[in-house]
Parts: structure tokens; sequence; C-alpha cells
């Protein structure tokens, strides 16, 4: 039997839907909507994408989202300048900054000006003190695609607690915080990476295995344990159609080479499609699956730090 | 053939060995050496005993360590003012709560006192901040005994990159950084707790198996796969001769009587020592082991302290 499929749309929509209400009410009480502050720096045409993207979503639901632009040419010093203007901008709660930033800025750029960010306004969770406190199991900002594979994990009422969990990466963005979420769920947590031997005889064993590494159709059917749940936090590009079909089943590989052939690429996560199919109990597809969450994520991190910022009790619990 | 006995002692002085001259280029160059300021509220008798041991240490090594006590009576304001005041002062580099504080403190008390220590005095390395850095993989003041486990292991020449390291508890004490701090040695990281289904069939993966639960002789052989190399950060008090003669080989078993005889208890470890011996390639004796280490990294993090604090670009690195 085929895995079921993960609809990472279906959940989005969920949690758009339950926090309107909540939004709502925020707006009417302060006389403002939460509101999020994005920079962007440079003119990397994903980011581009990204940012507008996000700013589209927050601002369909009803929240404020603000582009602020920095030339190519800005210096590390506009950037935290900026920064500390949002930071005292008492109509901005969240605010995040869209990597890369110019290399121009210098090679700790992106680590100096995430720490000038407010971590009570760190929506994407970076900042050391919000990952501290998640760490110990507090109210904290966490970064939004794990929060978002946790979310997706409970919709579709996947039991963690005594399970065990695998997450191949170990990165700041996904896999570590990924690794703390699934531990306070009561799952026993393994942490796999580029220096693990013999990663299948790990990752077998999963009940819940988590990709995120980077690496187009890196995870395959000998990785993954007889029932499952795949979750695939990559999204990469595939061009090459050769490659193309090893990862596509047959009644999906003309939908892909048609993407290849209209826009040059499709999409793949870290994890081979057709072999995930056929091994796992649940999978989330891509796209359609993590990539989604994220953003909404962003936005339910922005409401919770609107109401974090005001001292509203249940804020922690949003 | 029984495992080889890890020595705590030994590590212990070498640590103190390194650090001497460190310590007194320093206090030749900044007119006074380093300070630890212990903080103590209320009468604890175990309390008393760890402290005098500390302060004890750190003078021995040529560095200040000062005891500030407060009343059993002392309010929380008064325990924070107190903090407020070390925070300020100059001459102390490091800064250490004892635990437990008062109950009259109320129940967060422990977490809003080490939330205000300055995270660059905090030699505890409890702060969110230096929980968030550390996993962040940045310069930061960690937390002492998973610090002293991994100065056993790289002392012992006991390899860890690619190894899988299994870590059984959660506290923030110790299970949650020692699972960091393996990660960045870049060994396969599991973490289990007591929400852990067949405990057994995890931790007999393990080549490197940390026991950090507080459950005296908790990891019975059967947790140890042949050839590991097993920590035991427990110290636990057993004053039941029945249970005594589980725990501990023939060779040990007359002293381990005595001791009970003498002052109602014997100390044991998490592990079960004698089946440790047997299975394990690698043990951490109880005492001897990892309880050294902590005092001997509390140096460590002050030296480390007073180093970062005046901006010494090697700091992190001692």
């Amino acid at each position: 039997m085929p895995a079921r499929r993960l609809d990472g749309v279906a959940c989005a929509t969920r949690i758009r839907e339950a926090l309107a209400p909540r939004i709502g009410a925020f707006t009417t009480r302060h006389g403002r909507p939460p509101g999020l502050g994005v920079v962007l720096a440079g003119q990397n045409p994903a980011s581009e994408v990204y940012v507008r993207n996000k700013i589209k979503t927050v601002g369909a639901a009803q929240c404020r989202g603000e582009l602020f632009r920095l030339d190519a040419s800005a210096s590390l010093d506009d950037a935290l300048g900026l920064v500390q203007r949002l930071n005292a901008d008492d109509t901005i709660d969240g605010i995040l900054v869209q990597s890369p930033l110019p290399e121009g800025m210098g090679a700790d750029a992106e680590q100096r000006v995430f720490d000038a960010i407010d971590p009570a306004k760190d929506v994407d969770g970076f900042h050391p003190y919000n990952v501290g406190l998640l760490v110990q199991k507090r109210p904290a900002l966490v970064a939004c695609t794990p929060l978002g594979c946790i979310e997706l994990l409970e919709q579709e009422q996947i039991p963690l607690r005594g399970k065990h969990a695998v997450v191949i990466g170990r990165s700041d963005l996904v896999g570590k915080p990924m690794a703390m979420l699934l531990l306070h769920e009561n799952a026993t947590v393994t942490i796999c990476h580029s220096r693990t031997k013999d990663l299948a005889s790990v990752t077998q064993n999963a009940d819940i295995l988590v990709a995120a590494i980077g690496r187009a159709g890196f995870v395959r059917g000998e990785h993954i344990g007889e029932g499952a749940t795949v979750i695939d936090v990559g999204i990469n590009n595939v061009s090459d159609k050769e490659f193309a079909r090893e990862l596509f089943a047959k009644d999906d590989i003309e939908k892909r080479f048609a993407a290849i052939d209209k826009r040059g690429f499709t999409l793949v996560g870290d994890v081979n499609p057709k072999e995930a199919m056929e091994r796992a109990a649940n999978f989330t597809p891509v796209p359609g699956g993590v990539g989604l969450l994220t953003v909404a994520m962003l936005m339910k991190n922005t409401v919770k730090a609107a109401k974090m910022r005001r001292g509203i009790s249940n804020a922690a619990a949003i």
C-alpha cells in the first residue's frame, strides 16, 4: 500500500483559519493589526520571491506585512541601524531579515544582524536567547519550519510520545530545533549528519524520519523503515530528466518532465519520493508538504510575538 | 577482560595543571586573580559541602573564591539584589548560585535568579543566552558536568567523530548540553529518557553511553553494548546492603559495606558498576570519575569568563 500523503496545504489552511479570530481580536483591542517587518537587502531573485510570498500571505491574513529594502551596496551598519529602528517601532511585532545578506556586508553579517533583533520580535527564532529558551522548554519564538513540521504531525494525529524520531541534518534553522521539539513531545531523538556512519542502519529504526539536508532525493528506500512517517523538509531543483526518472513514479513523471521543459526544473525534497511512497506509511510531498507551513508558522509567530510583547498570558500557547 | 577505568582524578589534575600558568598570567596582568562569587542561601547541609568544596578548589588554584551568604528567610528580591551587585562588581568574573534556593523564595525562584546572572559571568552555563550560543556552536559558557565528560573523553583519546553516542537523561544541567557537545564533536547522537520504549535496544548500539538520570545502578549490563565507553554522571547514596551486593564486585564489596556501616551509605552512579565492568571497554568509576571534573571545569569556566570579559581573543579556546 502506498504511503498516505500528509497534506501541507490543508494544514496551512487550518493554521490560518485558527489564527483569523485571534488576529481580529488583537486588531480590535489595539487599534492596529499585528505587524511584521521584512528586511530585504540587495536584489537576489530567489529572495524577492520568498519575501513577496511572505508579505502577501501575512497581508491576506489581515496582518500588516511591510517590506524594508536596503541597496545591495548597503553596509552592515545600515542593516544594523534598520534593525534597531524596527526594534524601537511599537507597531512592528516581528522582524525577519531575509538571507542571504549582500557579500559586501562581511562574512559574519548575518549572525550580527540576527543577534541585533530584539528577541521579543525574533519571529524566525534565530536569536541565541530564543534558542536557549526552546532548549529549556520555556515560552519562546521558535524557528518556523520545525514548528510547522510538529503542527503537521499533530494535525495528522501521528503519535510522537515514546516513538523514535530520527532527524537527518543538524542545521540551526531546522535540524537542531526540530530535534528539541521532538524531544519535548517525548520522542526518543537521534540526530544524524554528514559524519554519521552507516546512515541507513540508524534511520531504518525511525518511526518518524525528518530529512533536512538540502540534497535532492538523498534519502532512499533503504533508509526508511516499514511503516515510518517521513517528513521531507528539503526543497531542491532537479533539471536532469534521467535523475527525475529515478525520483518520480510513473503517474507523476510526465508532469515533472513538462515542468522541466517549461521552467527548466522541477522541485524535489531531500527524499526520493518514489521510494518513500513504497516504504513509508506517511509522507510529505514536495511541493505541497512542509513548504507552505513555514510561512503559516511565520504568521503564527508574528501573532504570538504581538501578544507576548503585551504580556497576554495565553500567548505562549497560541 | 574487565573495562578500563577512566580516571577522573588524573583528568582533573591535568586540567588544573594546564590552568595554573594561565591563572598566573591573568593575575600578573590585571593585578588580581580571576574571581568566583558563590551565592549560598539557607543552611542546606549538602549545599554547604558542595560550596565549601568549590571555594576550596578555586582557592587552591590561586583563584579567588568568595562566599556570599543569604539567610534561609531571605526573599527572592534579596537574592536578585545580590546577583545584581555581583554582576556590577568588576572583580567578580563568575557567579554561581547554589541550588536549591529556600522554598520561601517561591517555585520559580531558581529560574529567575539564574536568568538574572550576567551571561558573561554565568559559569554554570544555565542562562538561556549561553544555552543558545552552545547550540549554535559559538563561544559560550557551558554547563560544567557535560564539559568535564568531553574533556575526559578527549584526554583518554576515545574517538567521538562518527561514533554513536547515546545520552540517557534530558536535563538542562547535563543531558541536553551533553548531547549538543557530542554533536559538535561529530558524533551521531541519541537522547533517551523516561518515555523511551525498549531502552536497552537503543542503548546497546551506543559506542559512547552517557547515563545522567539520577537513579542508582539503573543502567544494567543488558543496556551496554560490547566495547562501549560508559560515562556515569550519577552520584547516588546506597544504604541497603542487599542492593549493594547487586551493584559491587567481590573485590569492592567489603569496602562498600564498611562505608555503609560507618557513614550510613556508599556512593554509586546511575550505572551498575559490576555489570558495566564486565560489558564495557571503558567505564568511569563512582566516586573517582566524572564528579571531580565538574569542579575542575567550574574553575576553567571562571578563567574563561575572566578572559572573555576582557576580550582576550583566545579565551574561547581555553
